[in-house]
């Protein structure tokens, strides 16, 4: 067991990594050379232009005021001072809110640790348990629940201030809950939501006038389902008729949704074809004496050789011909006609109402739902029918119990076929190589490791792709998904894996032989003796890992890589650049992991809270820096996760009750196991009233606020045309992006017309293709006018 | 254990009874004196008059057709020649549909049984594992499944069985819902719903053709419940104003409600003088010579002397200002309003938007619903705030806990108390009474049955309660809740208490302390050995019970007791004659204990099956006979019960799968529990499926449907004056019927003028004195007329 110096001696590493990890920082980010990485949230804006097309040379890439290096922590005070009104604005509220999350365990966590040690500790400290018995013990152990004779009185101050937490949580929850979902309405009802919270660069007063109109828009908009074949009607006509028929007074126009993938990949043809296209115009421009060559074949390594401008012309001809016909193709094509549409409402109270009712006699047809941002839907899913869903729910269901809970087997497969032994069997050659010492120890310590580490680096992924397969209609939503499941994983396999160490599966296997009181017995009773393995584990991955995180260490190397090798053009380096998003699927679980380890030791081993504040504060203020100055969110969903975090804490909650009953049942402190019962009931009723009462506001739109702002509307605007933007707000993205390049090349031309240039954001690593476009061009009204004649 | 001969004479024990009950029946109902307890159905459709007002005097009396006599099983295939769509018209489709969950039962377990007899008895019965072994052992066993030796493969036959036993429920469920559904579907939309199925005598044609447009205007209503106070304006205003607002293309008229508990117990007060004037009335019109006079005090058994008619005359009048002056006084005051409305909207499609979406943006205000049948609604519950709500829920969800594993601990108490020694110390002087020996074993053996007996008898009342505190605003609702209070009650008492012996409480201790794959196993194992108990408990409860609830053993006595003693006037002879309900929250719970017993032992003693069979015909035939000829529902919530049925049955499939697995686990054919695992996630992924295919239809009201009746109706009537009748279709049912007499009255004269008489249906023994009248003039358009000025 750890003793006070062992923590005292972690915490000294891991406070120096984190501060080398801030020295780095304030070093790197102040060159210029990398002020793409540290900044791209002010490039997407056109607020910041590159630091490289000007001053001497050696100052483009390094900074010389050494002044500047002497305030090196000075970011931190930056990031707290914007005020949250204009960080919504700056970054939208599903980052505002995110953030929140940090300031909830700051305000759960910072009283309750006040309490426990002005309370608990003494209680705690002044027992001579430990010294008395032969047992090996720490001083962390001497402030901890173990220290307290068994059957003893002074459990009543555990059992008192478990009911002080929870009333406590529950109180920062409630108000958290009413706060957030005050905020949503407010972004949902507030007019002036300025576009430029969606990065674009070089639009104009005319432009933004219009696309205010299109996200105002959203909220005129419903996404219909599962249309019903018919075989005298398309889907085209289908919609209009039952729409003009059910919703007479309200219905202004819809879009369906076509089948866009083989378009989709063509597209992304001609925009790398585009890219070579630039790369070796550059080129020749620079050397006019030699055109450039490349070969037809694989790579451009092998084959005939070809003058390199005149074959990506032609390939570019060819392909932009191609991408014409298909596009006709699918237009003209019922078949490529996907059975889901948008459908557009004069008001807002009647997509309020169409959206929220049932349609048809057959509750599985005609589904209709809030449309989402166009950038937040995921195109691949509109067109799932009913039963196929519940089939996949299922599948996805079974698969991810046996991945949460089985993952170790094939892991543990392929680790012993990477047995040294057996390698030598199979490829006798490598024998000498595998000999060598250095190299063995590496393979033997390595390789069995290697595995794991894989599966959860890619974990995230495969998540997302269960989500994917499950059927949701829009980006948001599957982020949702995954990190529910993440944090399932999570707990599974991180905190009850450290707790009773052992896989997954043995857990189950013992679980399921236990009887259901002695399972909170065994986790109770092994929680106290692992406080200082999880305040290591905090001090790693809370403290060092958010530090690492500002450092962006790997988009840092993957840039200047980029930039070195694969940078052919400037549009390059803008794609070089990725600045990455919040990462909801991953982030989120990671941050309830530790309210969970807070709320749990609580109780049993308050020395760790102070640890888990210094990472909600020092998390809080990396991810604002970060939110301000680096990452790029994909979509708005304008906080729909909040229920989600909301449940999570409430679980964490729940176990946290469970295990401290457990863990005192076994101290003989019977008599507080039935009032420890009462916790959890409430915690559930809780629970339940703030469903009631707070979770409608995320899922619907009441009829008061939408007539509110249907009335607004028509005293302000009168004679908007909302169908012109409506009608194309909703484009499958490839339909805009084969147009990339002519409307980039359009914006060049400044104030000629009134046109939008597409924003170069990047998409994560982990979301499909179509997604990757779905926030550039989709929503502007330049595609508008671009594809009018498409319908 | 039982042999086959005990079940034997058990049987024809069972079957003997059945019999006498069906031949008391059939002699009892031919008698005329017994006419309006064996028809009182036929007496309130105003369709059968007293056979006592005619004949010979003997023949009043004692039917002395001897012929009719022989066919005394006649009613059996009268009972069944109703078609179905006759008896929805007759009875509503709340009792059809209940018939259909018979039906059910034997769709289930008839081909099951074949299959059964067919495959496993045979595999069973050619085993020697009982015979070798030294185990007492009875026929019936040799027939189950315990009769295969340990790690046999004949297992295999069972995993099958229980496979394709799962389908085929699995299938009938669906199918069934699918009939339902489609038939609520139809029975709300269908226009001729002839009013008479609501039980009223002396209409006119004009008045049916009211009552139509008054009924079909139901689905023009919604219940908005949960107005927030608003200092300026009155709830009338404010209902007003903010559906002008908010639905201003739909809003037609509101009614408010009234807190009017003081006036409906006046009303009550009001009535039983009136009977006690009519009755002295009658007595002085006999006997002229003398006029009645009673005593003032105590049940008139004391006080002043005086003359019985004037006095009540008096009393009447002063009773009937008082019940003015209420009147007036609730409908001036604003404090007796109710923050809660009936909402009528001008179209079908404005009433089910408003009733399917979310108003305010704080969702626990103005909360909207279908407005249930004014006959249903629960005028006590229609005010309680959402706060109260989830508390009162907690509430009652802790108590049933409470109810269902510690109800033993009271009643063990009180029987405790009831110990003859006790009561000796405690009243000596009853000493030599108690000490008497015929006495003193009765005490003995009676007393502490009794405590346990009331308690069961009182159980559905206290369930009803439990339900009204937690604030359902329907009695549909209110039954349906208890109903499955009283299954799980059921379920833990009488299923899992009859397997492992032991009172609930002692069961939850044990399960509590023994692992999750442990209590499959414990319930598993005992299953094989409790099948002989079941069946006489099938036999006693299900074939002689059913057959005595056609007796009316209890209806008729407390009849003729009525009428012997209490009877005074021809009104009250109507009181007495009652009809009751089906009693869904009694009788459904039941039906599922045989489904559950059907599923469970359905693999294990097929033997059991045939048993159950019988049941289910026998009830099925004697039920419908039942809601022919007696029973007159309260309400029609046109099958809102389906969902929970069906529930119910997935339920008991599942309980029986992990039963089954559990059972297979000890037998060491352990090969076979992850094949059986699959079945519970199979038949939850059903059950998922079936809820969202088939449950909106018994929540929502799609639009399309809604639309199509708008049009319908339009085109039909376009001048139908929809706003005169909806305008008081809900009334407090005590505004009514204050003028029961009067209106009486009127329709004695006939002709004069189109009026309608109330109803003369009595409420249900457990419903609270409000719904009492809620089945009598609350929609009638004479209502309408009278108190027009009302509001």
């Amino acid at each position: 067991m750890a003793t006070l110096k062992d923590i005292e001696v972690a915490a000294a590493i891991n406070i120096l990594s984190a501060l080398a990890f801030f020295v780095a920082f304030a070093i790197l980010r102040l060159q210029p050379v990398n002020d793409r990485v540290y900044f791209p949230k002010w490039y997407l804006k056109g607020l910041r232009s590159s630091p490289l097309n000007c001053g001497a040379f050696a100052a483009k890439f390094v900074n010389l005021d050494f002044k500047s290096y002497i305030r090196f922590l000075n970011w931190m005070p930056a990031a707290l001072q914007m005020p949250e009104p204009e960080l919504i604005d700056h970054a939208g509220l599903d980052s505002a809110v995110y953030l929140r999350i940090y300031l909830v365990g700051l305000k759960i966590f910072v009283p309750i640790a006040f309490l426990a040690f002005a309370i608990m500790v003494p209680v705690n400290w002044t027992n001579g348990t430990l010294e008395h018995s032969k047992l090996a013990y720490s001083d962390i152990d001497k402030l901890s629940i173990s220290n307290i004779p068994i059957g003893s009185q002074r459990f009543w101050t555990h059992l008192i201030m478990a009911y002080v937490f929870t009333f406590w949580t529950c109180y920062v929850l409630k108000k958290e809950y009413e706060i957030v979902a005050s905020m949503r309405l407010h972004f949902l009802a507030s007019e002036d939501r300025r576009p430029d919270q969606f990065t674009m660069v070089g639009y104009t007063a005319k432009v933004i006038s219009n696309w205010v109109v299109t996200i105002n828009g959203i909220f005129h908009q419903v996404l219909v389902r599962n249309v019903p074949p018919d075989p005298d009607e398309s889907v085209n006509e289908l919609v209009e008729h039952f729409f003009l028929v059910n919703h007479p007074e309200h219905y202004l126009t819809h879009q369906v949704v076509y089948n866009a993938n083989k378009l989709s990949e063509l597209v992304k043809e001609k925009k790398k074809v585009q890219n070579w296209l630039d790369y070796y115009k550059i080129k020749y421009s620079r050397n006019q004496s030699k055109r450039p060559s490349s070969k037809t074949g694989f790579l451009g390594m092998c084959g005939e050789k070809v003058d390199a401008i005149d074959f990506n012309t032609s390939k570019i001809e060819k392909l932009s011909e191609e991408i014409a016909s298909e596009r006709e193709r699918i237009i003209s094509n019922h078949k490529s006609i996907m059975p889901a549409a948008f459908v557009s409402f004069k008001t807002r109270w009647g997509a309020a109402v169409c959206a929220q009712t049932q349609q048809s006699r057959n509750p599985t047809m005609w589904l209709t739902e809030w449309a989402p941002e166009p950038r937040d839907v995921y195109w691949d899913n509109l067109a799932i029918p009913y039963v196929s869903l519940s089939i996949r729910r299922l599948i996805v269901a079974v698969a991810f119990f046996f991945l949460a809970f089985c993952f170790m087997i094939p892991i543990a497969f392929v680790q012993s076929l990477a047995n040294i032994e057996d390698i030598e069997k199979v490829l006798p050659f490598l024998k000498p190589i595998i000999e060598m010492k250095g190299i063995k120890s590496f393979i033997q310590g390595f390789l069995p490791g290697i595995a794991l580490k894989i599966f959860l680096i890619f974990l995230p992924s495969i998540l997302m792709l269960m989500s994917k397969f499950e059927g949701f209609i829009c980006i948001s939503a599957l982020e949702r998904r995954s990190a529910t499941r993440y944090y399932i994983f999570q707990f599974i396999n991180v905190f009850l894996g450290s707790i009773i160490t052992g896989t997954a599966f043995q857990q189950l296997n013992n679980f399921i032989h236990q009887s259901a009181n002695e399972i909170p017995k065994t986790i109770g009773v092994s929680i106290p003796m692992k406080a200082t393995f999880f305040i290591t584990y905090i001090m790693v991955d809370g403290w060092a890992g958010v530090a690492g995180e500002i450092l962006r260490l790997k988009p840092l190397i993957i840039y200047h890589l980029k930039n070195f090798f694969l940078v052919k053009t400037e549009k390059d380096r803008e794609e070089a650049m990725d600045p990455g998003t919040l990462g909801f699927n991953t982030g989120e679980p990671q941050i309830q992991l530790y309210f969970l380890l807070g709320l749990v030791y609580a109780v049993v081993t308050p020395i760790l809270l102070p640890f888990i504040i210094v990472f909600f504060g020092l998390a809080y203020v990396v991810y604002r820096h970060q939110i301000i100055n680096v990452y790029n969110q994909e979509y708005e969903s304008a906080a729909a996760f909040w229920p989600d975090v909301h449940v999570r804490i409430i679980v964490a909650l729940i176990v946290s009750q469970l295990l401290v009953m457990g863990l005192l049942s076994t101290k003989q402190a019977a008599q507080s196991t039935p009032l420890l019962i009462a916790l959890p009931v409430l915690t559930i009723s809780f629970h339940f009233f703030c469903k009631g009462r707070y979770e409608p506001a995320f899922i619907r739109y009441p009829l008061q606020e939408a007539m509110m702002k249907d009335t607004l509307e028509r005293a302000k605007e009168p004679n908007m045309n909302l169908k012109g933007f409506l009608q194309n707000a909703y484009m499958h993205p490839v339909f805009n992006s084969g147009d990339d390049s002519e409307s980039d090349a359009a914006s060049e031309n400044g104030d000629q017309e009134p046109r939008l240039v597409p924003t170069k954001r990047q998409s994560r690593r982990n979301t499909p293709l179509p997604s990757k476009h779905s926030g550039s061009v989709s929503t502007l009204p330049e595609a508008v006018q671009d594809h009018a004649l498409l319908l």
